[in-house]
């Protein structure tokens, strides 16, 4: 390598991280055989693992270190709000081709600090190795929920209320604009930057998570889409779920993006994958307090006794969910 | 992919794990956004990543499905042992290449689930996803240590005695054999087998970590080998070493090599990497009870006021230690 080696590649990813390497409950960093943590007494510990890779999952074309490094973060804050916890600590492996150089890792370091930062975590290890292809940066979180506390998908009864923390399709949007720069430039700027911004800095919902937590009985996250979310909820407890397509908020970039391919909005926005938004299931007397929990919360169907998960249309008419989500997947192997 | 995409090779990796994914202290394993442990009070929590990747640390010519989840677990584990705690949970991210088909898959859950056993841990979760390049797992390993009873690199005091758990230089002669067929046709096959097994399932040193940490000023593991060992106690500590070149527990397979290779066997076992053994740094006075903490544990050197890593010979002479090691680098590129 010209930059002179793998020991400089990481010592550049641990300097920028200075102070992000450090915290409450940290009783040793980076820099030892393993990290040394306390987690606080009475609390349950939460821990993913998220695995971001080269032309699977974004392109170096359009992500720049920065943006990788904040998104390896927030997929896995992701879960751990999808639990109802809260994010303590991360650890982050990196496999680098040779073409990576030291400004990259710089960078990359730079950006980990700063999500650090934003999502009140510590950066307390991983692993720098070298690739011979695609970069890889795999990301863990450890976040921490009350005793007991922690809401599974698992849950779900029939009547319950299904809630979204905020607007779906975006990132799916920023995805289609990045990969078509012709598309792109159809596009409003403005509309366009949001949908960018949606897919490669997503805001993980930590504070929503936790608020909806105590009234929800399941509790999801959209990293796969809400056709993926509510797949997930169907596998997970005997019920079926209805979507009214009316109460979907499609994201304003995703609407203008699908309207550009000749999609319907909706069904855009539903088999779109990676919004970070939170989808939970709320019995129907805890509804009313939803607003005062998570002023963001829209409802946007209901679980059902019967199998299955739907569409309604708004002349009454069903149609399956469109769901599942592989960013760069041919139609045929999508989930 | 042929064999109908990525929810199926996910779900025989799971499958294949069975009762591994549970445990004491796993409130909730695999299956959800993340998962829910339950860690002991009064103990510190000990965290470590290590990525695996295809043509860099392995080759899938000569590693099963078996040993690869077999070994990155073990390489993890390993870092648990060298702070003294005890491996509890573990996650494990695949990226896939699109020839590895569903036996591949479960095989590897097999694997994992064998190694959970033997190394006393449940695997909590993880992620699966594809690659259009080499495969990469990437594990991690949760442990847990008495509270303030972790054993650091730093902490190496002049006058220390150096101790080895085991042989060194056997995996580093695995890999040779492995990569090139004629040189393991000239060994004897329990010579050759011997080595590829201290490459291929490497034993990480848990009951010796737990044995010698409270006696050991500092701890940590021979991943780099030898060398790489010292060199991360020179770096953490302001001492120097000295290894006597004659009390050096090569491992007979790697001297074999070193031979037939023409090197000097204490050479050789020095720069080799792997052996998955801990380095452990003793004050003069506890070094007697070492025979009762860890019956194989080997003094090897001591530490000096004099900063630098020295090799001294059997006739008095210094050189600088041998150190680092990388698998398939080429000899510029070692650390």
């Amino acid at each position: 390598m010209a930059d002179g080696g793998e020991w400089q590649r990481i010592a550049a990813v641990a300097a920028a991280l200075g102070r992000a390497g450090r915290g409450g409950g940290v009783a040793w960093g980076i820099g030892d055989d393993a990290a040394v943590l306390r987690p606080r007494p009475g609390y349950d510990l939460l821990v993913t693992q998220d695995a971001l890779v080269e032309d699977v999952h974004f392109r170096r074309r359009w992500t720049t270190a920065e943006d990788l490094a904040h998104k390896v973060l927030a997929v896995s804050v992701s879960d751990i709000a999808a639990m109802g916890g809260r994010p303590r600590f991360a650890l982050v492996a990196l496999a680098l081709p040779p073409d990576v150089d030291l400004a990259w890792s710089e960078a990359f370091g730079r950006g980990l600090a700063a999500a650090a930062r934003r999502f009140r975590l510590a950066v307390v290890g991983g692993d720098t190795v070298r690739s011979p292809g695609p970069l890889v940066a795999d990301g863990v979180v450890l976040g921490e929920v009350g005793r007991g506390r922690a809401r599974l998908r698992a849950g779900v009864r029939p009547g319950d209320r299904l809630v979204v923390t905020g607007t779906v399709g975006g990132a799916g949007a920023g995805l289609r604009l990045l990969d078509d720069p012709d598309l792109a430039r159809r596009l409003p700027p403005t509309l366009a930057a949001r949908a960018r911004r949606r897919l490669l800095r997503p805001t993980p919902r930590v504070a929503a998570g936790r608020a909806l937590a105590p009234a929800a009985g399941a509790l999801v996250d959209l990293s796969d889409g809400l056709g993926g979310a509510v797949a997930a909820l169907c596998r997970s407890s005997p019920v079926g779920v209805r979507i009214h397509a009316d109460r979907v908020p499609v994201d304003p970039a995703a609407a203008a993006v699908a309207r550009l391919l000749g999609q319907d909005p909706v069904d855009f926005a539903l088999a779109a994958g990676e919004d970070y938004e939170l989808l939970a299931a709320v019995a129907p007397r805890r509804a009313a307090s939803l607003p005062a929990l998570s002023p963001r919360a829209v409802e946007v169907g209901e679980a059902v006794d019967e199998a299955g998960a739907w569409l309604v249309r708004p002349d009454g008419s069903l149609s399956p969910l469109p769901g599942g989500y592989d960013a760069f997947a041919p139609p045929s192997e999508r989930r």
